[in-house]
């Protein structure tokens, strides 16, 4: 019994109807995701964000990346990310460098620490420096009392063994650790096999450590990856006219089709059965695997965003 | 009962020692990898090559370039990828552009139709610009004779018939089909939902085109990504010193780690079990999945190249 269907829909159509037929209230959905959040100051925010720079080029808009800086409220630099930054635009200061500091240059480590970074040493080499990072900012965020006495800590690999001692890592529910979302820049497009350990490395985080949400910004395409949640998810992302993407994000952004950003929906770690609402090509009960067939190139036409039920997590891509 | 090893080599090895003491004969290896056939013209070639080029911005270097391009025996530009080649330089001229030609202007196949690119229009939406040029390649290497007629061949999907019609998709070794390899250029780096859709792709003809080796160029870090087959795999690539760089690409090549070129183990659609001879770390019966553990950042050590056992088919990154 196969109850596959694949819908084509017009280019502009209202998600609305579909969450009043289906009496589809706030608590059936899984993941709401709200890309305008990070770059709109009066949307309401319901968990800390932070911005991690890994070492990789940064050539996103500087508009676009000022907003990305000035609503997230924490940054980390990731050892050699500190140059990058520093390259980009050396006016941003970040919070804290934290790795091996092998990358890191001294003259930028100087530069920064005279500005106020807190440049943190973890020489393990039994980590990289995004789970050095991750460690961080989980730490920053759910155990700020302990913030104090980071400079003391074994530099080898104190953090970690910190954090597990805190019963940060779930899911141990007594700890309340609250929900954090992390901008990833850096991790994507690059070298192909950091792409995919850090597609990977985000997968074993949401066993690990749920309350973590990460967005990865893809440096080569302006675009947006998370890991979608078993569960309904609904991608909170109005199509917007030109003049209000010069109002959100600084200038206009620039899509593969012309109005209608880009959707990919990639099953890389398990075979799922999905169905979209609010896609150029809607699909029911659709089988998707990465070793036959995905939804890549779709297209959004939902006019409030779009809906993707799913019965095992799955990554996203989202154009800006 | 496990084996599972990992051993921390010197950077200098020799596999040499290794062929003899496990006898190791040419009959025993699945599959050969010299990336420098691509680059020196000495070097004796065994399969038809063919440069592909899709539409995504180029910016390997231009001696890179034009030895690729003096090398392979067939150009072949997937519609809007001509765009990509006329604004990298005007004077490589391709033997086709092939597509329903929305994404390819006017003005440039207009001006490669000057110089003798054949145009082939196919409209069909159910094949991709890439799935039309392998097609194209494949019939192109393995039936020429029917090469005259292409320009009469139905405008939407001609092609693709034609080549079930010949039978040039499996297995049929009665049809004695020729190894091809195509140079993909573009396809990963930039969207990643792409990125996917090409690796999903050159997974699925692995099974149905046994005879066409894909060797993807990643515009993004300069890397070569195939697919291993199962058994014994030989990445045939010494290390080179700076002059033999400049002899060979025409410029030295950046690397993660100066000497040591960045290897990638990615069992992207399934899991595997593997053993290496040449890598910084080198692993036994080592069980690698994209869902735990992958071998990424290792490092090339062995002096002539390296050897990849695995029991799946499995994706490797190389940096030139």
């Amino acid at each position: 019994m196969s109850s596959e269907k694949v819908i084509e829909n017009e280019d502009k159509i209202s998600i609305k109807r579909y969450f009043a037929t289906n009496k589809i209230g706030d608590s059936d959905i899984s993941l709401r995701f709200n890309p305008l959040s990070y770059f709109d100051s009066t949307m309401k925010r319901t968990s800390k964000t932070a911005l991690l720079i890994l070492n990789q080029t940064i050539n996103i808009n500087i508009e676009l990346f000022s907003k990305l800086w000035e609503l997230t409220d924490l940054k980390v630099c990731a050892d050699g990310g500190l140059n990058r930054l520093r390259n980009f635009d050396e006016s941003f200061v970040p919070d804290y460098v934290i790795g091996d500091l092998d990358s890191a240059k001294q003259s930028n480590i100087d530069y920064y620490k005279s500005r106020g970074t807190q440049v943190i040493l973890q020489d393990s080499q039994y980590c990289t420096d995004f789970q050095k990072s991750t460690c961080l900012i989980n730490i920053h965020c759910n155990h700020a009392h302990i913030l104090d006495e980071v400079a003391e800590f074994d530099t080898i690999d104190g953090l970690v063994k910190k954090e597990e001692e805190l019963g940060s890592l779930n899911n141990d529910s007594s700890s309340h650790n609250q929900d954090i979302q992390i901008l990833l820049l850096g991790g994507v497009g690059g070298r192909f096999d950091q792409t995919m350990a850090t597609i990977n490395q985000i997968w074993r985080y949401s066993v690990t450590r749920p309350q973590l949400q990460f967005v990865m910004i893809n440096p080569e395409h302006l675009e947006f990856i998370i890991l979608l949640k078993e569960g309904c998810n609904l991608i909170d992302y109005p199509k917007l006219d030109k003049d209000q993407e010069l109002v959100f994000f600084g200038h206009e952004t620039e899509k593969s089709r012309p109005g209608l950003r880009n959707v990919g929906l990639l099953p890389i770690m398990e075979p799922a059965v999905i169905s979209t609402h609010g896609l150029k090509w809607d699909v029911l009960h659709w089988e998707t695997d990465v070793k036959s067939k995905m939804s890549s190139s779709n297209l959004q036409v939902g006019n409030e965003g779009f809906i993707i039920e799913t019965n095992k997590p799955l990554f996203l891509t989202l154009e800006l």
